[in-house]
């Protein structure tokens, strides 16, 4: 692209360097913010830029906080003694969307995966293993994506517990809900008959 | 979405009000944007405002500039007596590209739509006639986009240009290179028939 501005070059070159923002994308990004009045952008251009310079993770569970703790962390009304691992931010933000958990969190930031060189000591592990002992959790709730890493991390970190006197339990899986039975892979379909479930739980969560 | 932070939440709203980017896609943005130093995002930032604060248009033909007139008509090597008309910048961006026309542009900011109350009085019509006297243009070339808007537009600026000594021409219409038969709109597979060219032109432009 041959732009004849500099300055437009350079905003665009910016844009395309994020994740599946491509060249025309970022043009039409670029052209958008051109349009609008110069105070609406400089306030989205110093949002940004506090939130990278400001964002704090928790020093707790790992989360992305404002301050030292996190508001989940910092609320009192939340089960603290019950702990939900998860993989990343995003998984705390999508279990936040379905306000149905009022424990806490544990971000690993990663799963355990030989093959990309990631091993226990590269993830939020040994924070997670201590902070248990000290708060004496009641409950562990893994709550990682049902992939050979997700399990492998579970595996793991539930050796490591062994003795513990905690309860460790997983999210359930099995076929979506509204999801078709002939459309379901084979591994969720058997694993969903292996795990059946008693009518009367059925129907109580329902 | 429920985010724990504040700083977190804000950027994911700034960006999600960018055109075609949704909650989902903003918060992987940002996402990534955490995950890069502190100073990759602060340029990240920085380019974003500085190019809406110091980004100008061209005086001659509204086309974005680093300074007063922009690097095309700024360029002695092109033929200054030459104006490609269109619409946005996007398009002098797109002709650019193609590296094949040494002129250079007038841009008119839209195009003559009646049902959006955009009238000739909004776009750049008066400072492109204006022009066209004072400096004693050779060629205009309509390279608008060919919808019902765009031919008004290229008929009323043809009406305003009559008795001027100069020559007046459009942008080919046709099938695309590439493009089959059977797909092309009844349209444009009609107006390419009416429109023929002999063959030897055919020849020497391929």
């Amino acid at each position: 692209m041959q732009f004849s501005s500099v300055l437009l070059e350079n905003a665009v070159k910016e844009f395309s360097s994020l994740p599946g923002i491509g060249k025309k994308t970022a043009l039409r990004l670029v052209l958008h913010l051109l349009k609008q009045e110069p105070n609406t952008v400089q306030r989205f251009s110093d949002v940004i830029a506090k939130m990278r310079s400001e964002i704090k993770f928790c020093q707790r569970c790992c989360n992305v906080a404002d301050g030292d703790i996190c508001s989940v962390c910092a609320n009192s009304s939340r089960k603290q003694d019950q702990i939900c691992v998860v993989e990343s931010i995003r998984d705390v933000i999508a279990i936040e969307s379905t306000q149905q958990f009022n424990g806490t969190y544990h971000v690993l930031g990663g799963v355990i995966s030989p093959l990309d060189g990631i091993g226990p000591g590269q993830l939020q592990i040994e924070s997670l293993l201590t902070r248990i002992q000290k708060e004496k959790t009641e409950e562990i709730i893994f709550a990682l994506n049902a992939t050979i890493q997700g399990d492998t991390t579970i595996y793991y970190i539930q050796k490591k517990l062994q003795g513990l006197p905690l309860r460790i339990t997983t999210i359930a899986r099995g076929i979506s809900f509204g999801g078709e039975l002939e459309y379901a892979d084979e591994m969720t379909l058997g694993r969903s008959l292996q795990n059946r479930l008693p009518i009367e739980n059925y129907m109580v969560k329902n």
